[in-house]
């Protein structure tokens, strides 16, 4: 397979356009749209092929309020850590679109999967955590690609999303997504525009 | 920006045939490849817009031969904790492309940039983790766009590549980066094709 110019400039518009949404519209998202996002992380990288993410749909109205009272909590404890100026900065984000989205995913990594032998991983297993980390990211690119919004919502307590879903042991919270139509779009991070952190260029040196 | 069914199409299309690169050619790699590759990067999400990724490209022969050298070590040693039958199937992988690929990056996480001010952070810091990797993984597509090869190489003592490059205080070891033009193109998994660990499907549970 040799791709022609078209496929860089396509996937660059595709990330230039993949925001973090946090405002979306009620309506469903079809069966057909969410078939291609789990595809999109099955054809991720994952350390010694192991594929070591789990994900929980979540559609009963009790664990996604749990979820929710989590997210509450660990946001009015995130904001007390800050100055008072930078605390009303914080409080004005929108960050999470747990209220609207009509698709809800909760993200697990394993800790120590059978799978791929344990290729690549023993003297850093965080490979495992870059494996999910990538397939959710394939996951925001598609979603772009199909006009949908995805936010990740990290503003939680892993131990208490774990007791939330009563996860089996060496199952690790990763991330909570919030997927649906998004209400706006934008090629500019929201915390950029809103002055909160502008976007910088990261460090890159020759050596 | 609202996307045709094109973009899903040629995302899909980049997605299926990313591979993790061993083999590679010697010919050099264009700057203006290795530019658009980066553009990727800065493109890709991160954790409060934090950006927490640093790269060191290594065009010093004495730099690479020391990595190249605990790559060797660190594989005796993983290669060293299976049973013989599996430690034959091991040894007869190609695990890195470090001899031959024209470039090379070292990338970094930091583990606490003051970039984006702690946001989404404070409870779950592999969201850092999670940001490098995803940077590297649209890099690895953009690569994979551009007809390039991008390997992996996670085979690694992190604190050895640390010491290597005397990285500052909090730059944390993320993974080694071969990238060059591929011997051949593959849309399976090379682990999967020779028989170390077939693909699978990650369990998906609706509640």
């Amino acid at each position: 397979m040799q791709f022609g110019p078209e496929a860089a400039d396509g996937l660059a518009e595709i990330l230039r356009w993949r925001r973090d949404v946090r405002h979306f519209r009620t309506d469903p998202v079809p069966p057909e749209c969410l078939a291609r996002l789990r595809q999109a992380m099955e054809m991720s990288p994952s350390v010694g092929n192991a594929r070591p993410w789990r994900v929980i749909q979540v559609q009963d109205a009790v664990l996604r309020r749990a979820v929710h009272d989590s997210f509450v909590a660990t946001n009015a404890d995130a904001a007390a850590t800050y100055d008072a100026a930078a605390r009303a900065d914080y409080l004005r984000l929108k960050l999470a679109g747990l209220d609207e989205a009509p698709v809800h995913l909760a993200v697990f990594t394993l800790a120590d999967p059978a799978e791929g032998r344990r290729l690549g991983r023993q003297t850093l297993p965080e490979t495992l955590t870059q494996s999910t980390a990538m397939a959710i990211h394939a996951m925001w690119l598609m979603a772009r690609a199909l006009n949908l919004g995805l936010g990740m919502v990290s503003i939680l307590d892993p131990q208490a999303i774990e007791r939330i879903f009563a996860v089996p042991e060496g199952w690790h919270f990763a991330a909570y997504l919030c997927i649906g139509w998004p209400e706006f779009q934008d090629d500019t991070p929201l915390l950029h525009r809103l002055g909160w952190q502008e976007n910088t260029a990261p460090e890159w040196q020759v050596r």
